[in-house]
């Protein structure tokens, strides 16, 4: 098979060390020399010229901006990703060595970037200017697609013929829905009874192999790996790093949406840290090719799962924050996506919160669901690790780190239709019961409860 | 308060003898001299006049298309419902005279049309040009949201304190998410101990008032009647004809998907009918202001409840169809949003299937539960009530009524991860139990079933 890119255009990097290796080839995602974590470079030069050459404006960032305005809202059945997935309209700064044919997309990504609404201005501080991007309005209800849609096409292009992961949630919904488009089998491996149909009914219905094995969650780990380290089987967890190049766009819609203007600061929840890396190395870049960046990162974890919350201080150094890291043992939240007390990304995150001058913030459980109740007062349902990112947002104003007039956008990373268990069971009290049929009773229920 | 339109610009108009209402007054949403069901008519002249002096081109429609055209993908926070809505986008076809100041909108309509997969193209006959609207891709998860945006900005433009329905599925929803973000008060009528708090997580988490009553369903239904008629309560039910106008925008976006050429087939579900009464009414429209429209509409309904299609007869009239026709009792189907035996939107249904030269299917429930299945292999999580109209499709393509290389639309009216149960039974026979955690066993079931 004739290689998509060359290692020269598109290459994976240990993040500690700087060692090399081959993105297309490369399956066991943590550096052979150091076991550092990977990011993906490309060689952007050649890719942004050619953009630059489009229009020949003085400034190559007016031409990138005028290109990705162009491409948005022209998506058709026809016309092909870069024009129809708000994923792949960045294709040069995400991808772009990749030829077209393997790019394997559901249209995902033209997802909305709200204000906030009036209930939530006033739980959160009405004194800034607070967004949310809507990122599960997505093919499978949850931000995994930004992701999901590079990842697998990396996987095409390297002739991958299966993909597998140990997750009950968007993970494995995204896995097996790009898989499916793809054509390229997917497995996800769970403990044998841990796990309910209902939590597994997206990878049933995207026709994942769904095996339970006679173990624990740590066996399951266990055979991944053997299985992704000896029998070319792709993993589609965090580990991934073409996932991460997937996720930047979150920072190129949100500029985009404000008119090429960057916020004060994104928001976002931490749990494996794929979004805070994805932020960061996204805003990075936008700085790289000649934006001006001043963004800030707020990551934000719950009280039962913040070993990066907990290690970190303001005006920490990498390095410090490193020595203090500790990871612990996780409580009980409602926010489940993000209960992992020792995130595969955490050195990453630490990168990404320090070089934007970030912050971190606990969000605690009582706020983090009465977030996710106010956002549905003014319409929006979101998934209860939203609540973590927009709680976070509530006590960095309490405590003066983000401050009036600043414009901050909070990540929004699933629809609350994927978590209506831990809602309902918070809602049913709400209920009203009439006492009779008659008209006027229950008028006045309606009028004055 | 000021009136947002004239009688004579926008008003109601009885469908059956012509008697005219108030639309920013009338209640009782029947004509009260003859009960039949109201259509929404516009003075369409002058906002399509100055439409067209937009650019000024020869023929009209050669504007609209280039004015809706620039408006897609223009959205921002900022910008307006006109911009970053996908409903609002054709304004001047559906509302033109409501001043934007009254429109309630989440951002809905800016949904993918993509073109069928692998599995489903060999499944329902690969002879077809076959193409899904994926309207669950929405703020609240169904195509209720299309219609919900115009009904609340109505509501909010008369001044409505409060709007009612009696449902336990997308119509809620959609109230519920509407009425919040407009301010307005919602209530949702049920009977007591016929409903689960999981059937009802978003109604309130969207702050709706749920109010269960000592009765059955049809005492939810009279109460509601009575409140409506003397409390000034607004009915977001099927039979509020604003809700019809914002569904007319699945054949604008339909015909924009394919640079203006509308396909030779729409398929919907019908179950109240107004996916096709709006379907039927959208493509009228567009004939009427200059496009060449040629599309027939495929209504389908599943064996469980198909009063429609079982007193349909090719080239019927629409008085034989009358009198042919008969509410049915129900039987049992996954597809519960469409279990319905007597349609309240019956008589527009026949309208537009005969207007169209359109056709009925019955979808059974193997094949409608296939067809969702199906789809999910191509990597589109839909919901039953889409895999009655792919089900119709397989059915008209068998019947030859669809013929060799034509062009069909299916309407996808929610995503399946509102109806998780009925697919969930369906799936757990698909989990695979590993006999042990070795490596090469996993790996032979990934590769060999």
């Amino acid at each position: 098979m004739k290689r998509a890119f060359t290692k020269d255009q598109t290459w994976l990097q240990c993040m500690d060390c700087g060692y090399r290796a081959d993105l297309l080839n490369e399956r066991f995602f943590r550096c052979p020399k150091c076991q550092g974590l990977y990011d993906i470079h490309h060689d952007l030069n050649p890719p942004l010229k050619a953009l630059a050459r489009v229009y020949e404006l003085e400034r190559p960032d007016l031409t990138y901006k005028r290109v990705f305005d162009f491409r948005a809202g022209k998506g058709t059945s026809w016309s092909g990703p870069v024009l129809s997935s708000g994923v792949w309209r960045f294709k040069e700064l995400i991808m772009p060595y990749l030829p077209e044919k393997h790019i394997i997309s559901l249209q995902e990504g033209n997802v909305p970037i709200v204000r906030a609404g009036k209930y939530l201005r006033q739980w959160v501080g009405d004194s800034i200017d607070l967004y949310i991007i809507l990122e599960g309005q997505s093919p499978t209800g949850s931000f995994k697609d930004f992701g999901g849609t590079v990842m697998m096409s990396i996987a095409k292009a390297a002739g991958i013929e299966a993909v597998c992961c140990a997750s009950t949630g968007d993970t494995s919904a995204m896995a097996a829905a790009y898989a499916a488009a793809a054509n390229i089998r997917c497995a996800v491996l769970l403990p044998k009874g841990k796990v309910t149909p209902a939590q597994l009914v997206q990878p049933l219905i995207y026709g994942a192999r769904v095996i339970t094995l006679p173990g624990d969650f740590d066996d399951c780990m266990r055979v991944m790996q053997h299985l992704v380290t000896n029998y070319r089987i792709y993993p589609a967890n965090s580990l991934n790093p073409s996932r991460i190049e997937g996720h930047q766009v979150t920072v190129f819609l949100i500029a985009q949406n404000f008119e090429w203007e960057l916020p004060d600061w994104i928001a976002v929840p931490v749990g494996n840290g794929s979004n805070c890396s994805s932020v960061g190395k996204g805003l990075r870049l936008m700085s790289q090719v000649g934006f001006k960046v001043k963004t800030k990162i707020l990551g934000c974890q719950s009280q039962a799962a913040n070993p990066l919350a907990l290690s970190w201080k303001n005006a920490i150094s990498i390095q410090e924050w490193q020595n203090a890291y500790k990871s612990i043992k996780v409580g009980e939240t409602t926010a489940t996506a993000a209960r992992i007390g020792n995130p595969v990304s955490c050195k990453k995150v630490m990168r990404e919160i320090t070089l934007s001058n970030g912050e971190m913030q606990t969000a605690s459980e009582k706020d983090l669901n009465e977030a996710v109740a106010i956002c549905g007062r003014d319409g929006y349902f979101v998934c209860p690790q939203t609540g973590i990112a927009l709680a976070g947002v509530k006590n960095a104003v309490r405590d003066g780190q983000i401050q009036k007039n600043e414009r901050v956008v909070v990540v929004s990373t699933a629809t609350g239709l994927k978590f209506t268990d831990s809602a309902s069971n918070n809602l049913k009290k709400e209920i009203i019961s009439a006492p009779s049929c008659k008209t006027e009773t229950v008028l006045n229920l309606i009028m004055h409860t």
